[in-house]
């Protein structure tokens, strides 16, 4: 896509700190990171969203995830790290571009996870059976 | 594993709103959702986190998405959608089963992202060098 700046990342017009890179997938430092070695992993294919992606190239994407995770884990210092992912402008998404985000953590660095609620009576019972 | 409640779900000795099932991946309702709609996906298999998992299986995850990702955005009233997955107890893993959070969204829900930084100076060629 002309307009899309992971897009021109992927055929080099925009320099990154690449630290991943096969037929199908990047991984790059995120240059405004949540914690040190936030990386981003996204398909050379432009695709919006999850369910905008075909299926060979999600399974592209959870090959790489054990490539990244590992890395994380054995060259920083680190006791975990959380993957998230946006679909969608009401979910957070900047850039249309799908893309994953690896966040290194640390003992004591104050990001807090969502918290779940309880449903309240029969709304479980309505959704699943939407979902089902 | 034995005491692993997920372990259990998908052997059917604990009930659960199950969503989607195939040979490899289970997918359900979150009985504490951080969302109306949040669903967990998991592989069968037993892996602890990202890093112990094996790449056959992260790829079954990478199509099963698809599949999830699209029910949520075709069955309920949703704008879009964020997937998360946590490794380890530092950050936030709370059944330690390798599993993802995917989070219905709906304009003015309250939800925030976490929010990027700049490196200090000669922080992100420290960490470029360690990781590529």
């Amino acid at each position: 896509m002309d307009n899309c700046i992971f897009c021109k990342i992927i055929k080099g017009e925009i320099p990154t700190f690449k630290i991943y890179e096969d037929e199908s997938v990047l991984a790059f430092l995120d240059i405004k990171p949540v914690n040190p070695g936030h990386v981003l992993l996204l398909p050379k294919k432009h695709f919006a969203t999850i369910e905008d992606a075909d299926t060979a190239t999600l399974e592209k994407i959870g090959a790489a995830f054990k490539i990244i995770g590992s890395r994380l884990k054995e060259r920083l210092n680190i006791a975990g790290y959380n993957t998230y992912q946006n679909n969608g402008e009401v979910a957070g998404q900047e850039v249309p571009h799908l893309h994953w985000h690896f966040i290194p953590r640390q003992v004591g660095d104050g990001l807090e996870l969502w918290h779940g609620k309880s449903y309240g009576e029969g709304e479980v019972e309505k959704i699943y059976n939407l979902l089902k």
